[in-house]
């Protein structure tokens, strides 16, 4: 596939076409219009014919989109059809929530270990995936290869932990330690999922909702 | 204080902001250069300038942002200081580390409760957060103001959960829960942490970095 330079917006909006392509197709549905997808997605229809033209041409005028075959072009794109392996560092209360509830299967990730410094963890697994020494990890990515880190380690570990990953030859992060683990100029991939980001723009829509509510109470009351 | 309407991406970036003020307060670092933000953050200094802009003026031409106070503007943007009471429903594993390891009250949240089916956990307590029944939730509600639930729920039951909530005033969600809760025109506000749709972002920039290194690679060859 000519994979041609996206804007970070686009790749974004791409996960959720996907979830709601997953959506129609338990409903039942084969085929969508832009404008019905756009709807249920709060998106004008043009916002979405132009994000697929990005990566060529799906939909048929007045046809619609085949829902199948959109969900696998846009899996395609994400690479969920790469086979890309994956280890997860730090087996603490997230590490093993992230363990037992989420299918890295389902997206296109092998989530082949898990490591942490416990002893009484190491030697047990989780949900098929077996729990390493810390010590052994330069080991094993020397004789594995490891597309990507799951970082589930305490803050105060989080910079040592990627160096020593990306000294191993380790170029992509899921970063969940709340820390901003490289420089902007670094080459290594740095996903976050930054929990209190999240939280912080929740209160802020919940006081601009609070104070438009104030604003006409105070304009009804004039 | 005068609101204005401000783009999403600005907003997105002032929990960005409060993290880099923290980690320089930390340092020691009292004022610093929109320049020199802009180097550690991989932003332009006009970018910030302009980020700023949008709540007033914080900064001296030649002269800097003073951290802390810069970093108490931001917090009171986000409604940091506005003590917004939340709880928590599903105490599963990610609820129960969400309990124990977020810190709720370090970004402005009263946690006040927690609340499951699973008769084992209800009357225990996590870090202080007490697990009530499930089926008490809505007399809580109707008893207690609170601004913002955290749902941790099965997928099975989200929307029946929003439902509930909505129907007895929490106006706001931070769902973990992967699924969409609200039609588009809802006015619940609902803030999401799609973890798949990171971990898919991810696997799209290694993809596009792998497809990078190997035109480089078919280059060298011809």
């Amino acid at each position: 596939m000519k994979r041609v330079k996206v804007s970070n917006n686009v790749i974004r909006r791409l996960p959720r076409y996907l979830r709601k392509l997953d959506e129609l197709t338990e409903a039942g549905v084969s085929r969508i219009s832009s404008g019905e997808l756009g709807r249920q997605l709060g998106l004008t229809p043009s916002q979405i014919r132009q994000d697929f033209s990005c990566f060529g041409e799906f939909g048929q005028q007045g046809y619609g989109y085949k829902v199948t075959a959109l969900r696998a072009e846009i899996a395609s794109i994400l690479g969920m059809d790469r086979g890309y392996s994956a280890v997860l560092i730090g087996v603490g209360n997230l590490g093993q929530a992230l363990l037992c509830n989420f299918s890295f299967k389902t997206w296109g990730f092998d989530l082949k270990a898990a490591f942490d410094i416990k002893p009484q963890l190491i030697g047990t697994d989780y949900e098929g995936v077996k729990i390493h020494d810390m010590a052994t990890l330069p080991q094993y990515l020397s004789e594995n290869k490891v597309d990507a880190a799951v970082l589930c380690v305490p803050k105060s570990h989080a910079v040592a932990t990627t160096e020593l990953l990306t000294s191993h030859g380790v170029n992509a992060i899921w970063n969940f330690t709340n820390v901003e683990l490289t420089a902007p100029e670094s080459s290594t991939i740095v996903e976050n999922i930054h929990f209190s980001d999240s939280l912080l723009s929740l209160s802020y829509y919940i006081s601009e909702d609070n104070d438009e509510k104030a604003a006409r109470a105070a304009r009804m009351n004039k």
